[in-house]
């Protein structure tokens, strides 16, 4: 059908159906069945290297543009510690947990992470114009709101009169909504973050109710930079899921139209 | 640490570290490594027991509060993927693709859920009153944000007042804010459900530059409903992959404290 072929000189490995490596669909489905959000944890440590491994696995994730405008901090001073406990409402999740991190959204860094996804391609063979273009022109044009905010109501209009003929992107319109989109991908990061640890052994609890203005004190972000979650891992205690996976039936859920 | 027992009766299974299914971090990173974002798919569908097992690992995901304020459409009608594939401006990963699905927020049915949730709560043994008071009090107060959103201002300042004595969480405060809350669980839903599929043998590419209105329209959503995203699936064609996975230096996202 359409046939578009970006970066047709890379690595015929990177392109081929053929070599995609075989994969175990019952152990993937023993990860997601075994995860649970554990509320309370062994006192074991989770090793540093299967940390990295989870962190490596995270940052795999998909995300908006490959803008890759998340962080994630891992805390381990004892002092940040116990000040990211309190943060998260002292909640044992929290509080018994040998590792904390925080996902954490930068839609702030967007203009950084263009210039250095131009640097990348400029580092490939035979990149198209579009690819070039498309962090030159696109990307700008969806991240930047202007000075206060002050393009996103011409952004809105635009947009509006221009959907009326034919199909065009809603947003983002105004920094809310580009939080909006890094949000997203740092939380498709933490997913991926949060079976990695299952799949090594461990656990994890995801943290939403938190004071987000403090989390970003005790971590040095700016006011701009959006606390996706915290997650707690470790190894879970023994009565450390709280009961039963609670989920409405699928019924209500899963539309095929 | 701190001992917390909410549903102390349920079944000794679900709460010991012990009975935890062994898992392989091989196999799991082997998906995780393999996922790309395809962008020409071969013609073969997806076997329906393939949607099913994703579908369901996507329900699997964590979510806020466990409201589940997430919705998953398949297209498969000709003429209503026809429009979907125009509203994902006729981008080739939604054009070859042999199957698309649209994961949506639906904060809008949050009170819906509040109340299935005490529902099940009703239907397990032994409760705590904290359970309970917890969609009764508050998740409303999370929520709701009053007619056209006028109490968003009051709970701004309250958040904000009682933030200076102790920790606080400090949103959602406003419609959008509580859509974002929507938008992330479901975007934990994309990536378990994008990892499952690769997890089958198969592949996805996950679209945000989409009209969202038109996707609305097609799907039948009211205005309140997210278009998290839309993602195409199906087995990778030969060149289908448009280049190598470019991520920048892990330096630059992962910190430690």
């Amino acid at each position: 059908m359409v046939k578009a072929n970006i970066f047709q000189g890379v690595e015929k490995k990177n392109r081929r159906a053929a070599d995609v490596a075989a994969t175990d669909a019952k152990a993937f489905h023993a990860v997601v069945d075994s995860r649970r959000s554990v509320r309370v944890y062994a006192n074991d440590p989770v090793p540093q290297e299967v940390v990295d491994a989870c962190l490596d696995a995270a940052l795999k994730a998909p995300n908006s543009s490959n803008m890759q405008t998340w962080e994630i901090h891992h805390v381990v001073d004892p002092v940040k510690k116990q000040a990211l406990i309190e943060a998260c409402l002292s909640q044992p999740a929290a509080a018994t947990a040998p590792e904390l991190f925080v996902f954490v959204a930068r839609p702030d860094l967007w203009k950084r992470n263009a210039g250095w996804m131009l640097e990348l391609l400029n580092a490939q063979p035979k990149v198209p114009a579009a690819a070039y273009q498309y962090y030159k022109k696109i990307v700008p044009l969806a991240y930047s709101q202007g000075p206060f905010g002050l393009l996103a109501p011409f952004k809105w209009l635009f947009v509006n009169l221009r959907g009326l003929r034919k199909p065009t992107p809603r947003g983002p319109i105004g920094k809310k909504a580009v939080l909006a989109v890094a949000e997203k991908s740092s939380a498709l990061a933490s997913a991926h973050f949060m079976l990695a640890m299952r799949a090594h052994g461990f656990d994890t609890c995801p943290m939403e109710g938190l004071d987000s203005l403090r989390v970003k004190r005790i971590l040095g972000l700016p006011r701009a930079a959006g606390i996706t979650m915290a997650i707690s891992a470790g190894r879970r205690a023994e009565e450390g899921v709280y009961g039963p996976r609670l989920r409405f039936d699928a019924k209500h859920f899963v539309f095929r139209h």
